[in-house]
């Protein structure tokens, strides 16, 4: 584990560029999409509409880069560690800082990320298979429609854990305790009945191994956004890179319900 | 109970324009507010930022005032009992029918509704006073300042219904588990606390008893948006008139979690 404020610093200077899967334990994890705002009532009304993809943690003020409900200290311009710029639905740039692309009118979403429950799926002896290979979480397209909301209209993205056939339940509960990081899984097993149709290929992030005994377990993902870019094709979305997510300054357990 | 389809005529009718807690068991009940779609990315911000008190179940389309998400069949202009008309921040009109008053740029906002989870409360064997002396739920104006968005600010409302204080916690549990109609209380006991200076003089809703050996208990209310109204002054907000509410297509169960 690296020490956070540490990590945040390598993060904002652009030496730290990698996936932050089982980073600085105990703080949750998030998605962004940044659009300008003649874009964002639709894009709000998306994330309300599916909630289970796009749960919203935190939404910034018109230009403002500060996410202040979950980290009033940070710059979502400079806070990942890597980013996506997508262009009429092209994948046109990977980049490590968006300041010089950032508007006076553009908004930032703060989405929720499953990898803030991974600590819980631990505790619960629930292996992650990417933290044990050292990869990114693998994450797939689906045939899954997103409710569609103005402009913006796809399916959606999950990502996918393997786990023993015997926790396949108790994994499903444990992670409903967090709805605001995706909660429940979504899918478990057959990846066909999703549009999935090879599990060893991700559309997103990195093979991991299947063992014998386990089923895959799908959790909605809040790279359903870039899918929706793509298929909707604004002019501008700049979102973090698969995996590559902003890390807050709330505590995971702070999510949890009940 | 009323049979439902023979409810909801009555209220479209007109006919019909009392409370409705206690009414048509299983079914969801939302709180509305209606705004021109130039004041809507605020609200659908302000409503992200509190979500307990603003939990949204619904947006209807830019001028649609079909709940698509949770009353396909429905017409949010004549569905409710009765309405209220904000303008300026002053509530200038109370009807049973906004068709009139209906615009093509209008959008309207369903907002979880606490009267959902009596039917749990009153399975917990936690009475409902106002259904016993067959009232309106008591709300009240708070101290607890909501996080503004845009031009929207204001306090929070709650709703308040007496608990046995050895069922406090239980009543906490049970509501829990149904955070988008409000969730868990927000506060518990002394009234003051919160800002309420008189419990027996509720600023909307009515007067409950409150037998010894009881505790007020308060949830977050969709009231909240129309202290904001006050609060805030846009120049029209169109809502339902509190404890006048709309009867969903969906069952109280479906939104529960865990």
């Amino acid at each position: 584990m690296i020490e956070r404020n540490n990590l945040m610093n390598q993060i904002r200077k652009g030496i730290y560029t990698s996936p932050t899967s089982g980073l600085v334990h105990g703080y949750a994890q998030a998605n962004l999409v940044v659009l300008p705002k003649k874009d964002a009532y639709d894009f709000l009304l998306f994330c309300q509409r599916n909630k289970q993809a796009c749960p919203l943690l935190d939404v910034t003020d018109v230009g403002s880069p500060v996410p202040q409900m979950i980290g009033a200290n940070a710059d979502i311009r400079t806070d990942l560690p890597r980013y996506r710029v997508y262009r009429y639905g092209v994948l046109t740039e990977e980049r490590t800082d968006i300041t010089s692309l950032w508007e006076e009118d553009m908004v930032g979403f703060m989405i929720g990320c499953s990898f803030t429950f991974e600590d819980a799926l631990i505790a619960n002896e629930i292996p992650i298979r990417h933290q044990e290979e050292n990869v990114n979480v693998p994450m797939y397209q689906t045939s899954i429609p997103c409710e569609g909301a103005g402009i913006f209209h796809g399916n959606v993205v999950v990502s996918m854990r393997p786990v023993p056939e015997e926790q396949a339940v108790r994994a499903s509960l444990v992670t409903a305790r967090f709805p605001s990081v995706h909660g429940a899984p979504i899918h478990i097993g057959n990846p066909a009945a999703i549009g999935i149709t090879n599990i060893h290929k991700p559309d997103f992030g990195d093979q991991v191994t299947i063992k014998d005994g386990e089923v895959p377990v799908f959790w909605a993902c809040g790279v359903t956004p870039q899918a929706v870019a793509m298929a909707s094709k604004p002019a501008l979305m700049i979102t973090h890179a698969p995996g590559h997510m902003f890390i807050t300054e709330i505590k995971n357990e702070q999510l949890g319900v009940l």
